[in-house]
């Protein structure tokens, strides 16, 4: 049994969400009423989680906007992953691997070091940049395959030789890579023709399906493709579209108004599939 | 003009030398002597840099182990940066790459941040993902191509439907991203076979060559086989056949001695070259 696996799965069946909250949380783009605290950043995230806990069943930290502030970036990262409900499933939108001992390293970061649940991490260089996450089979391992943004015609999307197209090509292999229920991947809800192919290739595989709002993909239709025939096995992620809302707020208690009310939208336009 | 990339061509002439020390720095394999310090790392970091300072034109700081220790680690990386000689190639192998606006960050992170002179970054995403390092173009922006590890069986070479390899269509398509020189290419040493179609084929993209030693690669072959038409434009990267020579050390001068014996054999096997 994969305990992480099992706990968001759980969260999804009680709350009938697959809402995933993605804090890219960007210090120039938060209201300027947080921007008196002594740490804006954590201070965005901490208000961000309380008013969407009731809805979410998984939280993702896009790693770059932490590490762009440095030091005192991965601070607020830190403390934003503490802050999480332990139910919720964390994710660490870090995108990484390298050759063997150094992807060994990055897992230790994430696994070991900050204690994320789970991990997004790139193909490119094949099998065994891949193992040592994999080698945590406590863990969920997030393995992009179809992404949603235009450059997935590059290379993603490109036909091999074999008859399949690349991206199919990592959704086998991943298959094949799992340990103990810990794979999964990522493909975005632009991409929502392909999700019903993808979810029938691999009826096994986590998903986490980003690019719901600011990219354009729709969460009903993600959401009812992604689930596995349990209605579990997928997390939808929407960022801007949650952490951004329209307006300008006096207080933060205002502010979590307005984050909740999105949060309850997306969440009852998700239960209709359950 | 590009300002780094003429650096690192100057010290390439100058010193008859390719030589890139790689900075996989693991706290558990450097010399006990090094452990009584307050920053062991950074101390056997900073002895590195002095041993190899005169044969070395780039060092490459390999991200995954100082974010295994997490903020620790991060401020050991900074402050060897720091540490590093202004006139040698400052390269971070963190291998980012995400949709554009989270690469955005990545960028700034690296770029502006820490203030790298050059960065790894993977392919798998596509163009959009890697614009947002291009648009410095007085950085360089390794993008991964053909690595050392037995995984690029899996993805990069195979074979497409329009006849090219998965990693000749990155490389093809690197050619037309780079802007103001700005792009490299990741290619393993253990590759050295491709070596010179890959150098005939992108005759002006940098060259950063990972995989000699541990790895099993040949400097000799991989310096002469991947330098441009000039005998510059290209780095080979040696990371544990430098920094963990054999021998028990007694004190910091008898381990940079050590270490820059390693540095000078590598490097006369490099001049042949010139």
């Amino acid at each position: 049994m994969n305990a992480v696996r099992n706990k968001v799965n759980e969260q999804i069946a009680a709350k009938k969400s697959l809402l995933c909250v993605g804090l890219d949380s960007d210090i120039s783009k938060i209201p300027p009423l947080f921007r008196k605290a002594e740490r804006p950043v954590l201070e965005f995230n901490r208000a961000i989680i309380r008013a969407t806990r009731e809805h979410a069943v998984a939280y993702k930290i896009n790693a770059a906007f932490y590490e762009s502030r440095g030091i005192e970036g991965l601070r607020d990262m830190q403390d934003t992953l503490e802050s999480l409900p332990c139910e919720s499933l964390s994710i660490a939108d870090a995108k990484r691997a390298d050759i063997g001992n150094t992807s060994r390293m990055y897992a230790e970061a994430f696994f070991d070091h900050w204690n994320f649940d789970a991990l997004t991490v790139a193909p490119y260089m094949g099998e065994d940049s891949l193992e040592p996450f994999f080698a945590y089979d406590q863990k969920l391992v997030f393995v992009l395959c179809l992404t949603s943004n235009p450059g997935s015609a590059d290379f993603e999307e490109q036909r091999l030789e074999s008859g399949s197209l690349l991206y199919e090509s990592v959704l086998g292999k991943v298959r094949g890579w799992s340990r103990n229920g810990n794979a999964g991947i990522v493909v975005g809800a632009t991409k929502s023709a392909l999700l019903a192919d993808i979810r029938k290739a691999a009826p096994e595989l986590f998903m986490l399906i980003p690019g719901v709002g600011a990219q354009g993909g729709s969460l009903q239709e993600s959401a009812a493709l992604g689930v596995d025939e349990h209605r579990q096995g997928a997390v939808v992620n929407v960022s801007r579209g949650i952490i951004y809302p329209q307006g300008e707020f006096v207080s933060i208690d205002a502010f979590e108004e307005a984050v909740e009310v999105k949060a309850r939208e997306l969440h009852n336009e998700m239960r209709s599939i359950f």
